[in-house]
């Protein structure tokens, strides 16, 4: 069974609902038999490739609200993501941009395969919402990526120049074609698809669902017609 | 789109068979995505490993005929193969053997895939059905399957050893699974079975109907749940 999840690296729901997913998954007999890749999405592709500023007055000059008004929302979603085990430091977190981030996830894909993605994949969120780091900075992105075992020199390469930004691109549109708009966005088997931090029972559903799908029972469409058995030839 | 067909080289409804799913398959606007590959099935795994006998008194013997009356029925099945463009000579085939001629089918999907195979699975159809020649024999299986492109020197190692026994034993096990009983059996994508020559208007609806579950559109499961988009997160 085949799972993606179109996610960005700055988005807390994405983290809170891989928590969940995970949670599923370990409750689920078949897990073993379950590949989970990451696609990339953009929230903000226009925003600085380095940070300079908190998340918190750029977000709340989008929504047009003050600064406390939108600590408050912030506030809600810490508290959220602590019932999921999740320690956001999310006022501290700053605005910066993904794509290198992306680019270097399908470096791992590429390499390592979904395993190594997701080594690097949670790697990425505790830097940016734990330790409050900026995964658009190089050095930063160098020091995260090797530390979930990408090769050192790979990393630098990626990074130095525009490989796998086609990959990035390639996996928005795919999302806008599916209709997502927003993130976590999880397909299953290129067949269902969820939106958003759903609860770990929905997750668990699906997986079952899906699996029942993907592991059919043979059907026999019509009565036998003429054939050749062990005691000779039908006609 | 993937279909296996159980089949066996001495089978004449198999013959017929395939040519009605080469039918609806010409017909087929996906017909370039459809991977067609050939299990094994023994009708007769206690056969002689040369033919010396002619499968017409074999055969009557079984099913406790004459050989008259066993030519009547040879002589319908006749018919109907020549309806399909098939002509077979059915009361000149021997009864021989043909787990060699299957392991020979494994070797060419081994070394060139599907299109090799197909090559050969119709090769020894026309040399048991149109040529009447012992298709148990090595010399002859040798001439066959090099003529249809598999190599000389791989194909007399096969013979000599008993390479491939274990993939043609693993086929028949399967059919069993499924509950074949006789061949010609299709399995389509490991979901839909069709057993027997059926006309190829029933292929051609199995065809349309395989394509269509297997390129689902995606199905958004629940409500949306928390996301993060463009302009911020939901709380």
């Amino acid at each position: 069974m085949h799972i993606e999840i179109w996610s960005d690296v700055v988005c807390p729901w994405c983290y809170v609902g891989k928590r969940r997913l995970e949670t599923a998954l370990g409750r689920f007999e078949h897990a073993d038999d379950v590949e989970v890749v990451y696609r990339s999405f953009e929230l903000d592709p226009t925003a600085p490739r380095h940070g300079t500023e908190l998340s918190t007055g750029v977000i709340a000059r989008k929504y047009g609200r003050t600064e406390d008004e939108m600590r408050d929302m912030q506030q809600q979603l810490v508290d959220v993501a602590a019932g999921d085990g999740l320690d956001l430091r999310l006022f501290e977190t700053v605005h910066t941009n993904t794509v290198d981030a992306h680019r270097l996830l399908h470096l791992a894909l590429d390499t390592g395969g979904p395993a190594l993605q997701r080594e690097l994949k949670e790697a990425l969120l505790a830097a940016y919402f734990h330790d409050a780091r900026d995964v658009g900075d190089h050095a930063v992105l160098t020091e995260v990526a090797t530390g979930a075992g990408l090769d050192h020199d790979r990393v630098v390469a990626v990074l130095d120049g525009d490989e796998y930004a086609g990959e990035v691109a390639a996996d928005v549109a795919q999302a806008r074609a599916f209709g997502a708009t927003g993130v976590p966005f999880f397909v299953v088997d290129r067949r269902y698809a969820v939106s958003g931090a759903q609860p770990a029972e929905v997750f668990e559903r699906l997986l079952a669902q899906a699996w029942a799908e993907s592991h059919p029972v043979l059907e026999q469409v019509t009565a036998t017609g003429e054939v050749c058995g062990p005691d000779g030839c039908a006609v």
